[in-house]
């Protein structure tokens, strides 16, 4: 073998630990169950995907962040996957068997080589719920509901759904002249007012030659914001004589009535017309989720309708719809508010069974043994050593039971059981001692 | 955007579809379960490490396969991790403050470029269960416990555990007179006899220059199979004279303990001293899994001790067991075998919510919600077409259960309710669908 290197993880990598990763699966499990519920089906991609089924699908500013991948002998250009929005366009065109409406979820990591920052890696996962076939605004309801749902089981009271349209943002910009041409540059510009402020988008935008009586009237229609029908319908004035807007209008309000009867709360949804979206795929309603207590002001959730994307892949396009869950911001933010249920401790081991000597290792793994038939969560100690440090070890790793079984014990076909957290203390027939712990973790 | 791409996957990579997807769900919670009940913690490494981590533990035939991975503006060699073992080596070597024994469990995917081939691909799961900082046969039993668990939980009633000890083997060779420095490419040859038979591997060693005898003697010992510790007892003789052997005899004797006190029945496991398994890293005891009844013969689990790998990424090594269950295989031959139960449907959803017409789409909205809030997997279809092909798609999809609210159901706050498979039809108050489908569930 060779010589020794140092232990490191590559720039912007993270491990997961178990106190960590027990608080992530229960995230993960509460989004893949609320998918469930909403009839999305489990589907999984290969992280692997050919270079050119990226490329051309994000915009330039995303793709210099993918990764590109090779191996001995190998001939095709590949890449890690940036999204799992175009893997799943790329199935589906390979897959016409499909029934449509096709509704998939997949949780999975994605890769972008961007600049590291606090709380922001290279690898992280997304959980992602889309709807593909239908060009129905329930769709899009259906994501925001999910958004909603998923929140609130989490514990979140106070978040905010932004919602906007790619028609309306098209229509405002031709309500205030800008070339068709430029629509893309003026998109880039607005997703940077919570960055640069006002003053720094119309600068941008006036020195991409869009003139100064345009901007005015852009910012004042982008700057509009609310959760009422009210504000869709003032909007009509203005944006009512281009067709495109008209038809983001009528698809917001359509939106509306789908979120009412499946009882949305309104106050969890609100318009906001500056808001952008960064990948250029998007053509219909785009929407994202901030949380208002937290510190934390980045979005947790993104997504939208992209009915042109399957077309990049296969003669007809189908229409899809989707979102994105962000877990790792999720995480932070509970982890911030403290908002982890107390039942997701540091541990999923709930008993460990200590070694007393080598004369009782093999009552203790028989008990062991026992406890695991029961479905107790239960760890063997492997080490000889005292019992005092078996107990610290427990006790560091927050494993709320312990059983010792000593000499005595073993000669009477008993254990001592101990509660960690009241310190009651039994001692009882050994096949009585998956019960004792079943009792006690009922009354817990 | 850029023109239209053919939709296609890398050579060796693979979708996995809702179906097939719902059927390894299921595998890997069992396998996870298990994994838990015995103490094992869960964990996650980024799929891409330093490509310095990876070189110089598995073997050349090995690392040949491993894939690198680079982008823009990047100056570190980076690589697709080939294993989870490796990587748990490289992390506990960057956390020396985690408790020992420390138990963890990873499922994730791994790359490997080999020659692409039925039933075997590029990336795939491994499911990983690893005990790091105990040398006591306690871990290498619980190890094989956890193997027959999980393989007798999934419904496996006629599968053996091949154990065999590198420490054993290397005793096979000093018996026999081979060189120390010729012991890799012994166990390499060896390693091959189920590929090329016996005279195929005689003669790979004479060309090796190992002489006559001494393959005869090898193969002699190396041909020892069964279950029983009059096996191990019976080997002592040739071998006694050699401490590594002696070592290795005691060890795999003190595993049978174990392994009885743990209930694991001897029908389940056996001697194999030709098995290697492939990797270089292995110190100790080492295992692997084929199921009887299946065409598969390959392996379904690998795994063993190695306690020197830890010791390749910081001074002083920690000893370390693990296995892997390749659930590939498994789903393969459950597939094969037809293990799935039938509660392993083709489909998540539970229930689907027609769509009559634009106006009784907010009513159907409205149950929804109520099914969800149920907790009912509910599907509301999208389109707007016919009942008939919103029941056939029901039928295709092997959904349970369809709602209808059509305008007189609308009217009279009613639901038509249908049980699929038997046919059996109530139209009652939307408030009682809920209980009326739960009611239908539990009977089935």
């Amino acid at each position: 073998m060779s010589t020794r290197v140092e232990a490191r993880v590559p720039r912007g990598m993270r491990d997961i630990l178990p106190e960590q990763m027990i608080r992530r699966q229960y995230v993960m499990d509460v989004i893949s169950d609320v998918f469930e519920e909403f009839g999305f089906e489990p589907l999984q991609t290969p992280a692997i995907e050919l270079y050119e089924t990226l490329m051309g699908k994000y915009g330039p500013d995303a793709e210099k962040l993918i990764y590109q991948t090779f191996h001995e002998g190998g001939s095709e250009e590949l890449a890690l996957r940036y999204d799992l929005s175009v893997p799943l366009c790329r199935l589906v065109a390979m897959h016409p068997q499909l029934p449509t409406p096709f509704k998939r979820y997949h949780i999975a990591p994605v890769w972008r080589a961007e600049r590291p920052q606090r709380g922001r890696y290279r690898e992280f996962y997304q959980c992602d719920c889309d709807t593909v076939g239908s060009d129905s605004m329930l769709a899009d309801a259906e994501t925001i509901n999910v958004i909603y749902a998923i929140l609130t089981r989490l514990g979140f009271g106070s978040f905010g759904i932004q919602i906007n349209h790619r028609k309306v943002l098209n229509g405002i910009g031709q309500f205030a002249g800008v070339p068709q041409g430029q629509l893309g540059g003026l998109y880039r510009s607005i997703d940077k007012l919570d960055k640069i402020g006002l003053a720094g988008v119309k600068k941008e935008l006036a020195d991409n030659r869009i003139p100064e009586d345009a901007i005015e009237r852009l910012m004042e229609l982008l700057q509009t914001e609310g959760r009422n029908r009210q504000l869709l319908d003032n909007l009509r004035e203005p944006l009512g004589s281009f067709e495109e807007a008209r038809q983001g209008l009528d698809e917001l309000s359509q939106i509306l009535d789908y979120l009412e009867a499946l009882r949305v709360p309104e106050k969890f949804f609100t318009f906001k017309f500056a808001m952008v979206r960064g990948l250029e795929y998007y053509t219909g309603s785009i929407y994202e989720t901030t949380v208002k207590e937290s510190k934390i002001t980045s979005s947790v959730t993104g997504g939208g309708r992209y009915d042109r994307l399957i077309g990049m892949f296969r003669k007809e396009s189908l229409p899809a719809v989707g979102t994105t869950i962000g877990i790792e911001r999720i995480i932070d933010i509970m982890e911030e508010l403290e908002m982890f249920p107390p039942q997701v401790g540091d541990t999923v081991v709930e008993v460990l069974v200590t070694l007393f000597g080598p004369e009782q290792a093999r009552a203790s793994l028989a008990l062991a043994d026992r406890l695991r038939q029961a479905g107790i969560k239960t760890e063997m100690y492997q080490l000889e050593s005292s019992l005092r440090s078996q107990f610290k070890y427990a006790n560091r790793k927050s494993i709320p039971y312990v059983v010792v079984i000593g000499p005595d014990e073993a000669e009477k076909h008993q254990a001592t059981v101990r509660d960690f957290v009241s310190g009651e203390q039994k001692t009882l027939p050994q096949s009585e001692a998956a019960a004792q712990i079943q009792e006690w973790m009922e009354e817990d």
